[in-house]
């Protein structure tokens, strides 16, 4: 994997680049629409690529590991082949979902074992496990099995906790040393600062992390219930640490505000499952505000979804037929929705990117950010 | 409306043609989609044009009305305008939903009252309001208020209901020539042929409707449980009757072999919510056999879903992935199995027309027969 920093902003941290993985270049910053089982919810593979022009998608080890299973995932030859997505793909290492999704779970030093959140069956997911099953599923880009710690933390914990993800993260580095890609391609490992919102932890955290010389690196345990502003202080010391010429990943965020936020303050790729979840629940976001497009006031705006938005289906459909959708319970209504938001997403980290390029990001960040916040 | 026949097989009753509507060409023999309020579920309107090559699709009389109501279609510009199908539609008049549907109804010389499955609010569907609803909605071809008799259904009760549906058939022309269109473009009626099983009454209701001199006619009251050997027997003699320069329209049938089989018979077009729910439920209809799709016996065959399918889906998605999709609940796997099976029917009646004009129809049709109904 290589990363190519091409310009940076002169009035705040904000940078494009480029990464190259094996199965293509990702233009950053970027948004990566959350595959959790090995499918953008609600949205084939053609309009990823075509509509949305979604670069990279996630896929989560966690529910990939449960079903499918590895075994189907290494017959089909990675998960690239077996869901036909042919561009890059990161996979996130489970540490979030085993703590967040299965019943009785149990932290040690060994790993984490938990039981599965569909038929109750126990595991373990240790630092060598998680690394084996991101071999199986064969992502370009792979995490390293942290845990993620909840908001409010206690101190003590934050610390201890902090450091075992720096043991385990030793012993993910070693376990992908004595392993190799099972499918010809590389993998890179980013590893991820923790420290809860603890400053002197974040800092220490983010040196331990940057010493390892990983091909990115990202922030995780933000965006889990803490105030934004202090999201954003934690993301700017941290970045401020982190390489610069390594990708900088800011894990589970957010809005399309807190993205601009963080892209000012030096992060690179982001991913959420904001725009699929919401979506669903017909919560979309357009250049002129936030709609609940449930509303009766939508009933009979026969205008489109969003003008200014490039995707087919904002361009043409209307309000009027989306809210009719969402009211009747039709699938169509998720697709659209889906679609809409994710592609208001992407085309948000690709704007972002040309006004960095062209020197006026801020300028455009001011601009724009007062319209997207209202509550249309 | 015009129908030109283009073609007759010499070995069977089939015959390709083609109708002109207001809104583009339908070559037949033709299978429509059934977009019930407004959407075929889990496809969008480019998909049905671009990838299932989709001529016209259906409404549901019923449906549209309770949501989201004529005030909204007509401030819309009617359906076309509302949903962004810009090719024919056909609505149903609504009377097979109000007796299948809704809770207590009554049937009554004026019409029929009943409950909104929605929300149990009272209505009074009667040929004029029906001719009204369906002038709200705009579509190319619109249908003739009919009692749909289930079966079995007693002699008696079949002649009355077929007499009640003939004089409803003339309240609905005169309510249609005292309106217009009111998105001007032609709206073409089809009378439905009733009269159960009984074969006297098919032939009596065959004259009457034929008699009435439309631009097409259907056969109501069929695949509502009878023996497939009766439904052939009826239409074929229904056939008979039906003029030759109209097109044929057979509602709600149905399997992919029964559609081939009423091809042979004389009849032009289908609709059928098999392809769609029975797809949401798994079921794909292949060149190969039928397969139920979350079997453990696909969750390791990666080969695509059904190659000989011109629609991507079929070509591009394995069959193991749809399978881990539907284990999953992943939206995808309705929308995948949607497209699937109503490409596979848009292909089926695609090719026979293509052998139908070859004049190796009935060939083909034996060839191909004993495949697609196997079990895989």
């Amino acid at each position: 994997m290589k990363f190519n920093l091409i310009a940076k902003d002169t009035c705040s941290k904000a940078r494009a680049g480029e990464i190259i993985t094996a199965h293509g270049k990702i233009q950053t910053p970027i948004f990566m629409p959350v595959g959790t089982a090995g499918s953008v919810k609600a949205v084939t593979q053609e309009q990823l690529e075509e509509d949305i022009h979604a670069q990279i998608i996630l896929g989560n080890t966690y529910h990939l590991f449960l079903r499918p299973g590895t075994e189907v995932l290494e017959k089909a030859g990675g998960l690239h082949r077996f869901n036909g997505w042919h561009h890059p793909i990161l996979t996130d290492s489970g540490g979030y979902q085993v703590l967040s999704l299965s019943g009785t779970r149990k932290i040690k030093e060994e790993g984490v074992t938990f039981q599965s959140h569909i038929d109750g069956s126990r595991h373990l997911f240790s630092p060598e496990k998680v690394m084996d099953i991101q071999r199986s599923i064969g992502a370009d880009i792979i995490m390293a099995f942290d845990e993620c710690t909840p908001y409010p933390c206690e101190r003590r914990y934050a610390r201890e906790s902090m450091e075992m993800t720096h043991r385990w993260l030793d012993r993910c580095i070693k376990r992908l040393g004595e392993t190799k890609s099972l499918y010809d391609h590389e993998q890179a490992l980013f590893p991820i600062v923790q420290g809860s919102t603890f400053k002197d932890l974040r800092k220490q955290s983010s040196e331990v992390i940057s010493s390892k010389g990983c091909d990115g690196n990202a922030i995780g345990g933000l965006s889990v219930g803490e105030p934004e502003e202090l999201m954003y202080e934690i993301t700017e010391s941290v970045c401020h640490i982190l390489p610069e010429d390594k990708p900088r990943y800011l894990m589970g965020v957010g809005t399309p505000w807190n993205i601009l936020e963080s892209i000012s303050l030096g992060i690179d790729m982001f991913d959420c499952v904001m725009p699929t979840r919401n979506g669903r629940n017909g919560m979309l976001f357009t250049s002129k505000g936030v709609i609940n497009i449930r509303n009766k006031k939508w009933a009979e705006d026969f205008s489109p979804i969003d003008k200014e938005n490039p995707c087919f289906a904002s361009r043409n459909y209307s309000k009027a037929y989306l809210r009719h959708l969402f009211v009747a319970k039709e699938i169509l209504a998720l697709q659209l929705a889906s679609l809409h938001n994710l592609s208001f997403y992407l085309n948000l980290v690709k704007q972002a990117r040309e006004h960095i390029l062209q020197g006026d990001f801020m300028e455009w960040k001011k601009r724009i950010m007062r319209d997207m916040k209202e509550r249309l």
